[in-house]
């Protein structure tokens, strides 16, 4: 609640105002459903405040859509054309990252990709961040599944640490994923575990539109 | 995934169509963060898929406002303006409902109450969700908040339990709220716990627009 009492005041030599203004490094991990989901719930947030969204998904295919990313199509239209919220971009892996991609590219070649390749184009994306981070280009960042080259040793966790440790400005991100590893948690202001305790897949239920994408 | 085969297929004999399109009760409990911006976050992918959204707060202050209620105030707008995504509806407790209340009334006489008068609305609230999803009249219901009232025994989980159950047609629910009764986690079909690992409060810090409301 923003009226709350923070239970400690720390001795950190920073005024409340400082503190509350600190940028926030967040961490959905766990294997239950709702990491992705509540990452963008945060970017919503974040674009009604007015903040520069960017979501970078670290999936393996560019036709993987999920209807979060329609949505900030429209929430981003709604910032150009009228002034409301914050700018939205939204960017995926998988055929190469759009920035990278001079002209699109038809679907079928977007898709599949060695190891190889997914491994060069997740440290692609994340060397574009990373440079985004400097230039303080936008306001809250979404890399969404982005434990997963942590995890696969494509990325250096110590490089991605040291990174947003230093990252200037009031810039949050917010990382998804299952298996983060424990620098980035240790680096993290804000990490919560997502636990399945029942899902409809269990039962048999295949996934449907408007609730699994 | 949308792709991925359920690992069982039950002997319910329900088509696999039957099973996709069952609707879901979901529930989102525990003390970590993101119950409710992982609800507001799947409203997002229901709006986005023409689903019919309502959210019920069951927040004791009409004046506490989440940036997702504005956010989806754009969105509505951009349904009912441009046919975009679904229809959207967003109520609160605290000093009446929006349905109960005839006129506005100013801001002041919306906030306190004591807990009788916060007993009585919860249970208005829920006697207005039961008719609604008799009536069918939205696709995709976020309860937010609502276990508090079933653990403080304001509402009867029991007679949630039933209405729930008996629900027609394919109406969603999304629950959330810490300590979730034992027969709601029961009758869910997905329940994801949100454990708090760490958060920047724990370190003096307050919350901050754009990522806390």
């Amino acid at each position: 609640m923003p009226q709350g009492r923070p239970p400690v005041v720390p001795e950190d030599g920073l005024t409340t105002r400082a503190r509350r203004t600190a940028p926030v490094l967040a961490v959905h991990t766990g294997v239950g459903k709702g990491k992705s989901t509540a990452a963008f719930g945060m970017a919503l947030r974040a674009w009604n405040a007015g903040l520069n969204v960017a979501v970078f998904q670290f999936v393996k295919s560019a036709k993987w859509k999920v209807g979060e990313e329609s949505a900030f199509a429209e929430l981003g239209r709604l910032h150009a054309e009228r002034g409301i919220g914050g700018a939205v971009e939204w960017h995926k892996m998988g055929g190469g990252w759009s920035w990278a991609r001079p002209a699109r590219p038809s679907a079928q070649s977007r898709t599949g990709g060695s190891d190889a390749d997914h491994a060069g184009e997740a440290r692609e994306g994340w060397a574009e961040i990373a440079r985004r981070l400097a230039e303080q280009r936008h306001d809250f960042y979404v890399l969404d599944e982005f434990t997963y080259p942590l995890k696969w040793g494509w990325i250096a966790v110590e490089d991605v640490v040291e990174v947003l440790r230093a990252r200037p400005g009031r810039q949050h991100v917010v990382i998804t994923g299952r298996d983060a590893p424990q620098p980035l948690l240790d680096a993290a202001d804000l990490v919560t575990e997502m636990t399945k305790i029942r899902h409809p897949m269990d039962a048999g239920r295949k996934g449907q539109r408007g609730i699994e994408w």
